[in-house]
């Protein structure tokens, strides 16, 4: 405020050119990087004829495309409608949560592709890629969105894309180690979305401490209408979970056994969620932060251990223990957080993804070590755990071990990751928001007037156009 | 308002511990009744490789995963957003409508599984559940919704509970009826979910009659967002309509045939419901009520037939009287059975579900009736109605006949059914909300103060931290 | 106002009769016409079990349904849901967005599965429908949608129906002629969708030109929530283009080709929709205006090439271009049509679909000319072109000049049909709305009253029955 004018100017008139700047730099990258290294996988390459062909298929549903777009289509909401609107309960954040999201996921989506392409897809030099590509790019995505949480409504767009960039880089990383060299299963990503999106975002916004938030904590709350349009995203989330888990399990039983165990393990969240925020709420009300997150733990428990045999009624015990964890982390662990450990973790996201995140990489692990042959089937079992190849010999205890090394990989990735990403975020080259301007839109996006109008940003209005 | 304050305070610290003891201990019953009942199916069991070698089956996409889960998700949708955000027209009861759904379904979802379980997926001691479960399960707590229809806004969380519990009781063994013993068709549940549920609904209501209501009549009314919010609601039920209808039809052609008959039904009904809405208005005015409810009529309507032969200019005519139908139920009918017949129905479910229900089980009984080897070829016909086995030697004429007892017997069951449940939450153990309280959230959920703020309930706000 | 009451008191009852006649006649003459011609294609036919034997199908799967079905029920959402909401945001003008889109679309799509029938569907005297008639008559009415973006606001529901049953026939004509007697290839309606629907709305617009229109100008702007409720509509028309695109595209590569093309760009196109947003305001602020709609230019203009081998980094490239193209159309050419040629153009479609349409329609020409047998192998070149029978000689500069002619034709029964369609609306039988009533809910729909609440129209209140 009592900056000298003419100093704020020049940071407008830089500001202005920075977002600019980057997006169209990142944009053209990614063109030049596709141009290179991206071409249709063969399923997706008018060479298809002869592929089915040589791969002895009688018909065009045997295409990857019928297995799995419909979850792709429910993955796909549940990062854009979901996430984004999970984050509009801020009553003056709206277009920030779900404008910022868009931004950066589009961006990630695009890197994506990219770096998972070359660890996962990369043949003769290029990139081949199908409908799991794409799940797959909306999935570390998805990783980034549960960091965004965090430090919703206290950085610039720009800080969003640098963190994006690097976010999605360590999460491949990350993915490759677990997926590749420790050969641990992860489906529905408890361990590589959950767990590590979730501790690499509560740590960049441990290095991101503001202390002085206290000003703008007012507009922390939510008003009435803002809930409502949280309980949009809350509900996409978990009715499409069950794709969620399911989107890139085998064909056959493996998806469609993901998403029964998804199922039962957020129905039964929903009640024990409910029953907790019930219980620990002054004249037993129901708290709408509860009912918004807690009841998605659920599947963020399953993740792992989904596409495996962990029955019906494992998933209901699963998914009402992490409704219970979750909610009484949102009750006593994040005040904890904030107060002692200056962790300002807007959305909670220790609570709905990185506590459940950890409940699903144990419960994958517990899973894994306890299959039998009896259970699976002898065929059912090598198919389920891949142990082919390599991997023949493995036997489900130590496979049971090697999914908890995935547990402690993806945490020091997202510490060691967050700590280093924190620290550019820091850089004052990015041009972060004035504590005072925290959790309100304005800054890169339309201010919201007092009175709720705005007239500033809308083309439509004649007396102050929007041309510059 | 007068009630002794200690005599408040000990009702409140009641009040505080039942929600939680509810669910809590229905959700320890569910996962021992799961365990001791529920385990994967063939399709969706670890075993499939070697289902598939035994039936013969050359490739996964013939899991019956991939002919029903994109329906499951829309059906999925339709439960929680469609019917949550329907509701949400009241003004003051955005958070009742949608966070009273979403822990009524979650819950008897996993009650719908053993229920219908039981009496369809019975083999050697176990529920063997795979998708059509899910959807089955879905279907059933539709009809719950539907009855929460007639009583939003006068209920307590806990007397939704007890209620679920009894109507998927009752619906199951209704279901029962129908489909096994009388061998009737109900693929999209005209009979089944909507005749049953709405008139269960509707009797409970009768049942819970509050003659002294007026006073928050003002709160009956809805405001400008809360009208959106509800054509969300609205748009979702009415496009994934056909997915209801098909969810469970035949593979194929029953299945295709279902999607587009219900699409062409719920196009005619827009057109009959607004002709209607701006005939029967002063000024000729369209009324959000109208459009938000009498449009989905045509869904309805063709539950029951839109799988057999109806054709599409037949499901053009019953969707165009069903919006008639529907629409003038909501100018006439409803105030009559508030003012004559002490039946208080908040979302108008009676023009809704239970007019259209009826017009689908005669409508069905008289496709039945109808049907011809000519019409259906010889193959199609044995196929559409399942005249094998016992009932090889059945007769259209026959099946139609049975077709009309399916409505009867629904009836019956919901009359009685719903007045006995309703004898029970009369019950003074449940706490049900006091006449003043009705239509405003407040009770278990966050109250929402007159400047339309609630900093009360959120656990952003440091100066009133939501710990107990 | 100055108008003698009882003038205006017999215009009101003319009016009330209107509407509801308009909506019956239609209905019944749709009823007619689908009982003299519409009739279940064979795979919706019950007789399908005879027909799987002749066509030699082992597996029900193999039923068109499953290819189609879910990215059917995506495009349902992107009409009802996508352009309703997109449409909401001017503040005072939601029920209206919502409500006449969703009249206009449930006739529109019924007109047009007769229409689209007749021309390509029509065997032994009957149009033979099945799940492809269901998509094209949402896209066909996706074109209408558009159109009523240019409009919005400023018309009757009875204009909208005429202009329905205009736009249904001509866009059917005009499709005819692209893909049968030019034989061009445009799946994601580039050309026959947005470029005619999108000129066709402009030049309606310009014949209905109000020079008053000043005075409502202050309702032409937006509120803080109808800005977030416009972002449902943004993001479900986002996530959903893929499915758009690939919808009828011919089934195994191509659709899964369609859906990676159109994935791509828009992720693209969001990136330059921000960094030229930004750059062209004052400030550098993001407009909320750009967000909403330049972010979806990149679905419009690969709808004619998704489906061919445009590579995921052909798909950036125009992703990229268009983004750029459509944000500075908002900033520059939309005040400048406004001031310069009198077309208000309420919603901007010139850059949301005019400018990408001409866009797509080019890129189209242009990677069908530069198709190879190399890239797309010896059998997916006459697969993707159609190159058989008597286009069996037709080489890929042939085809895209043929394409060009395809944005020629479209472009001219746009300018044509707008023309002669915008003279009958402004036949003074219709009832417009007057000037001052522009943009706001009010005539057919309830009025918002200031207080925004509206107690008028909703039946639940006691005081006002809704009844006549």
């Amino acid at each position: 405020m009592e900056r000298p004018r003419h100093q704020g100017m020049a940071k407008n008139t830089y500001m202005r050119w920075r977002l600019p700047l980057v997006c169209l730099l990142w944009e053209v990258a990614m063109i030049v990087l596709f141009g290179v290294f991206v071409r249709f996988g063969p399923e997706a390459d008018a060479h298809w004829e002869e592929e089915k062909r040589e791969m002895n298929l009688t018909s065009d549903i045997e295409n990857d495309f019928y297995f799995r777009y419909p979850s792709f289509q429910d993955v796909h909401v549940m990062i854009f409608v979901g996430f984004g609107f999970l984050m509009t309960f801020l009553k003056r954040y709206g277009f920030g949560a779900v404008g910022f999201n868009f931004l950066l996921a589009a961006f990630g989506i695009q890197w994506a592709v990219l770096m998972q392409g070359w660890f996962h897809s990369f043949k003769y030099g290029k990139i081949l890629i199908g409908v799991e590509n794409l799940i797959n790019a909306d999935f570390c995505v998805g990783s980034v969105c549960i960091a965004f949480g965090a430090i919703l409504g206290k950085t610039s767009p720009i800080q969003l894309l640098v963190m994006t960039l690097f976010q999605v880089t360590l999460f491949s990383v990350n993915e490759y180690i677990l997926l590749n060299l420790l050969h641990v299963k992860d489906a529905g990503g408890s361990m590589t979305i959950h767990t590590f999106g979730a501790y690499f975002g509560l740590t960049v916004t441990r290095i991101l401490y503001r202390p002085n938030l206290e000003q703008s904590k007012d507009k922390q709350g939510s008003v009435y209408h803002s809930d409502i349009f949280a309980m949009i995203g809350t509900l996409y989330l978990w009715m499409y979970w069950p794709s969620f888990n399911s989107a890139i399990s085998d064909h056959g039983d493996a998806q469609h056994r993901s998403a029964i165990n998804t199922y039962c393990s957020l129905a039964a969240c929903v009640l024990t969620t409910m029953a907790f925020s019930s219980m620990l709420q002054k004249k037993g009300k129901l708290d709408m932060v509860h009912i918004q997150n807690a009841t998605l733990a659920g599947g963020v428990a399953v993740g792992t251990s989904a596409e495996m045999m962990l029955t019906p009624y494992g998933s209901l015990i699963v998914g009402s223990i992490s409704g219970i964890v979750s909610t009484v982390g949102y009750v006593y662990f994040t005040p904890f957080l904030e107060s002692r450990l200056h962790i300002q973790d807007t959305c909670g996201i220790h609570n709905l993804h990185a506590m459940p995140g950890l409940i699903g990489g144990i419960v994958g692990a517990i899973t894994a070590a306890a299959a039998t042959e009896d259970v699976y089937g002898k065929e059912g079992f090598i198919k389920a755990f891949d142990f082919t190849g390599e991997y023949q010999k493995r036997t489900p205890s130590i496979q049971g071990g090697f999914q908890a090394a995935g547990i402690v990989v993806s945490l020091l990735m997202a510490f060691a990751g967050g700590a280093i990403v924190g620290g550019i975020l820091k850089l004052p080259i990015w041009g972060d928001a004035a504590a005072e301007n925290c959790f309100e839109d304005g800054g890169a996006l339309p201010q919201v007037p007092e009175d709720e109008e705005s007239d500033v940003y809308h083309m439509h209005n004649p007396d102050k156009p929007a041309s510059p």
